[in-house]
């Protein structure tokens, strides 16, 4: 059976695999489709900040030798990825959507670009994203805001910080991409742009060759068209690495042995009503629907009993990641802040103005906090929210004072826990709506078992944003 | 053979154990002889902040009931221990060394106490210290100074934090006690007091139930008048627990397999010939000839080669103690710092005035020095130091600004290493001098097995203090 060139961009991993491996789609041409929906969409997109066009051919064609000559890397071989540009790779620039950063190189390479290489994957490009991470609209004053490309219409934002890598993702110019998340980076672009996107464990992934932007908030994970995808992605990402002594820690990343065994039987938890207040109505109902949906296929369901909303964690996650991330930065910040997006730079000097004593006071509250969630989950398998409280915006009526986007995923940072984002549904407008699947600590497992069980009910994943217009260039390198 | 009662105070654990098992030393004797000494001697020496008279009887009879009936509890069955007055016991007093908690009664028990009394101990009572265990020097200008039991003539320095501890053990009032260590406070005082001390790894000995000075420098061990007895308790007092999430992380602490095997072919680290700089000359003297007694025992020894000076690491710590300890303690401090000792509200309020930025950087900074240190120490089985490079001083000489005490020890917590404090001389006046052996994170077999080679080899371990005065009462609750 032919594909048509394009049709190969938007197959999913799990479809892509056993095909390659069985020699009916060569890396090359895969390569190939993704590299011509680049050339003809990213320069109205913005979604890439570099990309490997001569590496990436290189590297098909090695993968094409390979594959012919009986050697099968891994469960990625010839999957072309793109990576959040905060992610290393010796010799390559790494700007971490600064214009502070667009000279430097890298001189090590991240622990995850070794094991996605190690199992085969393709690294397409690196993927534009908010400068140093810091913020979750998706708006990069500096480097230029990608656009969400399920409005042809007008520039709406694509959610943040790895706006790019969502981007990217659900205009089908890259088959999986990687993205970091210390306050739902990961979640917020993937809800805003219809796709999946896995925010692990900290300590599940190595953060080795990883700029930072807070140190005990940050994990990377996968954003992909399919759960099935990420649950595969997070199996290559996952495990100890010696460069990451946080990694030690974590249990094994048993993901695959009960990726399909669906939720008849499990307790799962639902927002608490209060939470609801102030939710995007649109919102509402589609995650009533999803939480009937899985109801239908056999979960029970019951609110959680917090003793305090999702948005108080949000705020006093911010204590935590202000100092952190000004620590990781500051001689930039001090040095050169004059050159950064404003409201970064903002956000990173509310960072110098923190005591040792209340951060530190913050660190207990955290752990106080988390002890409770925990104890509040008891007896039930997930905790199930809306990913953000409102669909894509458009860039005009951004407040970057405000944070409504992250109300429900800084939480998960926060308390230690994961999550999952993955789509369910729409808005009136056809805009992209999220289910956030939370889980325990290294419950990962879990995340994506429910997920699985609702992507097959409900097929929401499968749809794709409107043809992009060719007249709105917001910049780009892809041509 | 009968002892005279005197003489059963001063029986190493090692000694008594056995006896007592054997029926031949009855634990009611020797819980009389501490009590017996205590009344005699504390209120000249002012060591016990409270002791447990009615309660170590009953427990000495219980112990005796229980052995005559063949039930043998564990390694510490009838021996009295006392505790640094921050280590929780239900229902009992724990000041801290601070009148503002002179009326505060524990609502817990420390793990180390559950821990001691399952192996049999006594808890005798609790032992004074520096106020919330904030300096090295002993003094205590709210609740009093410890007098060290090496001069009688005049009040000398304890050492601190653990003043009590150490002349508790060194004044053969009890036969062992437990101190906490966050810069050196278990060696300091076993040092100018003549004694041994154990700082074991942070991780190795559960924290839960002693009140906090710094989070993640803080850590409690034995204080006895034997290395034997310091491996003793040690065994008992180490391991995982729940409640202290540190320990997890910790190896085995296979202490006993290695401890007589000596230390012939290994080899061993020396303070740096530029870190002898305004070290005592009796100091030294001592130290020298300790080293030589190890090589006449078998083991290489050879100059540490360190970038930089032992003293760097001692300041550097306080940038993260600081901040550590006001936020322990920020309640009172602010509310009730008027009625603490003014030198330790001072140090506290420094504390406040730290970034959380800086304590960030501090914690990096710590990180990449611990991995250097390990680096040097390649080749080596441990590290040796004087653990003071001077003797007890008069109180009236004490300089509260200033950290000589601390600078070989602070180091080893700073780094996250462990360490033993023993005798090894005396100066010309007749003070003790005291050998520091270092070891890697979870050594402690290393460093024991080194103490106990060069006790065995010098006895220094063995000598007495002078008898005490008993017309210069320096207050204490002994009568």
């Amino acid at each position: 059976m032919a594909d048509r060139p394009d049709d190969l961009a938007w197959l999913p991993i799990h479809r892509l695999a056993p095909r390659i491996a069985a020699r009916e789609i060569r890396p090359p041409e895969l390569v190939e489709a993704c590299l011509a929906r680049i050339a003809a969409l990213d320069p109205h997109l913005g979604a890439f900040a570099e990309v490997y066009r001569d590496e990436a051919r290189l590297a098909a064609d090695e993968a094409d030798r390979l594959i012919r000559a009986g050697r099968y890397l891994g469960s990625l071989h010839g999957i072309p990825v793109a990576l959040k540009d905060l992610i290393e790779i010796e010799g390559r620039r790494t700007t971490c959507g600064s214009l502070l950063l667009q000279d430097r190189r890298s001189s090590i390479t991240a622990t995850v670009v070794t094991r996605l290489r190690a199992a085969g994957a393709i690294v397409l490009g690196k993927t534009g994203m908010v400068e140093f991470a810091y913020g979750g609209w998706g708006t990069n004053a500096s480097l230029g805001t990608p656009r969400n490309p399920w409005d042809p219409s007008i520039h709406r934002v694509p959610g943040g910080s790895s706006s790019g890598s969502g981007v990217a993702v659900a205009a089908g110019m890259v088959t999986a991409a990687i993205g970091s998340d210390t306050g739902g980076s990961i979640r917020i672009p993937a809800s805003l742009c219809g796709i999946v996107g896995l925010k692990p464990t900290a300590g599940r992934v190595s953060l080795y060759g990883v700029v930072p932007l807070s140190r005990t908030l940050d994990s990377i994970g996968p954003m992909t068209r399919s759960v099935e995808d990420a649950a595969l992605l997070l199996e290559v990402m996952a495990g100890p690495d010696a460069e990451d002594p946080l990694t030690a820690a974590a249990p094994a990343a048993d993901v695959s042995p009960v990726l399909g065994a669906g939720v008849r039987g499990m307790r799962l938890a639902l927002l608490p009503p209060r939470d609801r207040d102030g939710v995007d109505p649109d919102v509402l109902l589609a995650f009533d629907e999803a939480v009937a949906e899985l109801v239908r296929a056999g979960a029970q369901v019951e609110p959680l009993a917090l003793t305090e909303p999702l948005g108080d964690y949000a705020a006093r996650a911010g204590i935590v990641m202000a100092p952190e991330a000004y620590a990781a930065h500051r001689d930039l910040v001090e040095r050169e802040g004059a050159r950064m997006d404003p409201h970064v730079r903002a956000r990173f000097l509310a960072g110098a103005r923190v005591g040792a004593a209340d951060y530190l006071d913050a660190l207990d509250h955290r752990r106080g906090s988390a002890r409770a969630f925990i104890g509040a989950l008891a007896g039930f398998d997930a905790f199930l929210t809306p990913t953000t409280p409102i669909v894509a915006i458009p860039v005009t009526e951004v407040d970057e004072g405000a944070l409504p986007l992250s109300r429900f995923t800084r939480a998960v940072n926060y308390l230690g826990l994961c999550a999952l984002a993955l789509p369910c549904g729409f808005d009136r407008q056809g805009l992209p709506v999220s289910l956030q699947i939370v889980g325990r600590p290294f419950d990962e497992a879990t995340v994506l078992r429910v997920g699985l069980a609702f992507e097959r009910a409900t097929r929401w994943h499968e749809r794709r944003p409107p043809p992009a217009p060719i007249d709105q260039p917001v910049g780009g390198v892809g041509e």
